[in-house]
C-alpha cells in the first residue's frame, strides 16, 4: 500500500502521549515520583490514603472538614447489592483472584443506569473506591471458603479493608502497614490498565465499566503480576544461606530475569521500593522475616550484577514481603495493587473526561491483499 | 514544564497508528469497505458467517473441508459453566443489556485457567464466538424472564443463535438476514472497543477478558448505541405522514444530531448502510415497514439538508428496523452489534499478539504542580 510510505506505526504506543495530566510526575532518571506535586516518601510518611484519595480527585490536600466528608462518603458505600457477592460466590473458586475482581464489578456495572458524567463524578469515584474494598475483601473470603463480609465503618479505609478481609482486629501498625501500601501504588500515571480505563471512559461508558476495562489488562503476566513473581524467587530460594547459590545459577549462568528488578521508567532506585524495604525491615518477623533476609541479600547480588545496565529493585520488590507480614496469602498481591491503583485509574478517567475529553480512535495501517475477486465455496483450493 | 514544549498530545489518538493490519480496508472517501481484499458487497451476496470468520482468523475463505471444521468447533463450544448462566440470572433483569454481557463475559473469564498466547489462540477464537452466541441470546431471555437456553448445533451459527434466543423455527430467508447482519458488522478496523482490546491483549491477558474489555467501550453512548438511537427516532417520529414535520423542527430548525448519519470515516454513503437498506426493503412488514417508509423518506430530507457537509446514513441507520423485523426488540441491537464484532475485536488481538505484540504503554505529559512541600492537617485551610 502506498500509505505505509508515509504513516508510521506507533508500536505499543511508545512515546505517544495520550494526555495531559495534573496527577502524578515521574523522572525515572533521579528516581522522583510526585502526586499533584508532593514527593511519594513525604505522602507516604505524613499522609493517610483518605488524605490522598482527596488530593488526587480534588486537586488540594483535604482540611478537616474535606478530610471528613472523604471519609463520610468512603463509609456509607462499602455496601453492595447482594446479588454482587452472590456472583462472586457461584463462580469457581479456584478462579485467578483478578478474574474474581473483574466479574465482580462488572456484576457493580450492571447495577448503573442513567449515570452522567461530569455530574457528581467525583461522588461516583468515592463510592467506587468504597466498594472495591468490598470486592476485594470479598475475593480473599470467597478463595478461602468464608462467608461474604462489608467492611464496617471506620476512621480508616485500611482498618476498614483489613479488618473485614480477616474479620479480626489489627494494630495502629499494621493498619498504617496496609494504609502506606493503598498510598504507593495509588498512581502511576498511564500504564496499559489507566489506558483501557481511559478508551472505555472516551466512549462514555459508566464509570464502573471503566474499573473493569482496567482490571482486565491488570490480569495480564507482563502488567499486573510482578510482585507475586517476585515473592515467588524468595519462596522458590527458600533460606538465606540460598541465596548466592540460587542467584549464580539462575541469573547469571541462567540468563533469566530477576523479578521484582528493573521497570520501563526509573533507571535507579524506585523510590516506592526504598520506602518498602524499610517497612518491610519494621515489620517482618517469623517467615517474613527469612524472606526479608533472602530478599536483602538478592537485593545486594543484583545490584551489583546489573550496575551498569542501571537496574535496580522496584516497587514490587519488597511490597510483597510488607503484605505477607500482614497476613495476605501471596494471591492477593495483584489485587491488593487493583485496590490500591482504583484512584489512580479513577483520578485519571475523570481528569480526562471533565477535561480533556475526546472519543479514543486510533487507526491501523492496512498492509493486506489487495481487491479480490470472491471465489465460490466449489472453487477453493 | 519545559517538556510540554517539546512533546504533543494525540488527543484521542486521532491519526496514531497503534498497529498494521491485513483485516480491514476502509476508502471513506470512495466508500469502500474489504474484509482482506474482499469487497463487503461482495461477502454479504455471497459469503456465510462462518465463511468469512475462517476468512478474518486464518486469511483465506475456506475450502469444504475447513469450513467443517470452523463449524465443528463453533457447535462444539455453544456450552457455558452452568454458573455463567446463573451470573446473568441473578443480576438485575433492568441492567443495561451490554453490562449483562460484560458480566456474563467476565464470569466466562474466571473459568480461563493457564490459557498460553499463541498456541492455539485461533481455537480459542472459535470457541469465544461460539460462547458470545449463548451468552448474547440469553441477554435477551433473561430480560425477557425466560429459561437459559443453549444454542443447538446445526449448519449455520445464525440460525443456532436465531433459534435459542426465540426458541423456534426461523426460513430460509429470516436466517440469511441474521447472518447477513453477522457479516456486515464483523470488522472496522480499530474503533475503541477494538482498542480497548487491544490494550489488554497487549499485557497477555486472557481472550476473554479481551472480550471483556472491547464491551465495556462499546457500551458507551459514544460507541455502540447509534443503531438503537437511530431506531428510536423512527418510533418518535411514528408514521411516514410526520417526517417532515419532525425533520424540520428537531433537525433545521432544532439543530439536533441526526442519529444513524455521518460517521468518522466515510464522506459519503456508507457501503453497508446500502445492503441493510436494500436487505431491508425485502423483508418489512407490519410494523417493521412503517419504519422503513419513516427511514427512507428521513433518508431523503436528510441527504439533501447535509449534502455539502458530505453526512450520509451509516450502517446504524437500517441495520435496527432489519433487525426489528426478525423479531429483536431495541435494546438487544448494541449486544447485537457486540456479537457480530467479536470475531473483528478476536481477529484483531490474535493478529495483534502474533505478529507484532507490544505493551501498550504510552505517556501522559505532566502539566500539574511544581514540587511542593508536604502541609500538616492542621496547617491546611
Amino acid at each position: 500500500m502506498s500509505e505505509s510510505a508515509k504513516v508510521e506505526i506507533s508500536r505499543g504506543l511508545e512515546n505517544v502521549y495520550i494526555k495531559a495530566t495534573s496527577l502524578t510526575f515521574i523522572d525515572g532518571e533521579k528516581g522522583i515520583l510526585r502526586y499533584r506535586g508532593y514527593d511519594i516518601n513525604e505522602l507516604a510518611k505524613n499522609a493517610h490514603y483518605e488524605e490522598v484519595i482527596h488530593l488526587m480527585l480534588y486537586g488540594e490536600l483535604p482540611n478537616r472538614e474535606q478530610l471528613s466528608r472523604v471519609k463520610d462518603t468512603l463509609n456509607s458505600s462499602y455496601e453492595v447489592p447482594e446479588d454482587v457477592l452472590r456472583v462472586m460466590e457461584v463462580l469457581p473458586k479456584d478462579s485467578e483472584p483478578v478474574a474474581l475482581m473483574e466479574a465482580g464489578l462488572a456484576a457493580l456495572a450492571t447495577h448503573e443506569k442513567g449515570f452522567k458524567w461530569k455530574e457528581g463524578d467525583r461522588e461516583k469515584a468515592l463510592e467506587i473506591i468504597g466498594k472495591v474494598s468490598t470486592i476485594t475483601a470479598n475475593v480473599y473470603r470467597v478463595k478461602e471458603g468464608l462467608a461474604p463480609k462489608i467492611p464496617k465503618p471506620s476512621d480508616s479505609y485500611a482498618k476498614s479493608f483489613l479488618e473485614a478481609t480477616f474479620n479480626k482486629s489489627f494494630s495502629g501498625t499494621e493498619t498504617s502497614m496496609m494504609d502506606n501500601f493503598l498510598v504507593l501504588y495509588a498512581d502511576h500515571e498511564v500504564p496499559a490498565s489507566t489506558t483501557a480505563a481511559l478508551v472505555t471512559a472516551s466512549t462514555l461508558s459508566d464509570m464502573y465499566s471503566c474499573m473493569v476495562s482496567a482490571i482486565t489488562a491488570l490480569k495480564g503476566p507482563l502488567h499486573g503480576g510482578a510482585m507475586e513473581a517476585a515473592f515467588a524467587q524468595f519462596r522458590e530460594i527458600g533460606d538465606p544461606s540460598r541465596v548466592d547459590e540460587w542467584f549464580e545459577r539462575n541469573i547469571v549462568k541462567g540468563g533469566n530475569r530477576l523479578m521484582g528488578f528493573g521497570h520501563r521508567v526509573y533507571r535507579t532506585y524506585d523510590p516506592r521500593g526504598k520506602v518498602f524495604k524499610s517497612m518491610a525491615e519494621t515489620v517482618s518477623k517469623g517467615e517474613a522475616r527469612k524472606y526479608l533476609e533472602i530478599a536483602e541479600r538478592l537485593e545486594k547480588l543484583g545490584v551489583r550484577y546489573f550496575e551498569a545496565k542501571k537496574i535496580y529493585p522496584n516497587t514490587d520488590f519488597y511490597a510483597g514481603i510488607v503484605m505477607y507480614g500482614l497476613g495476605f496469602p501471596d494471591y492477593m498481591f495483584t489485587p491488593l495493587f487493583a485496590l490500591s491503583r482504583t484512584l489512580g485509574w479513577l483520578a485519571h478517567v475523570v481528569e480526562y473526561v471533565d477535561e480533556q475529553h475526546r472519543l479514543i480512535r486510533p487507526r491501523a495501517l492496512y498492509v493486506g491483499p489487495g481487491e479480490r475477486k470472491f471465489v465460490p465455496l466449489d472453487q477453493r483450493k
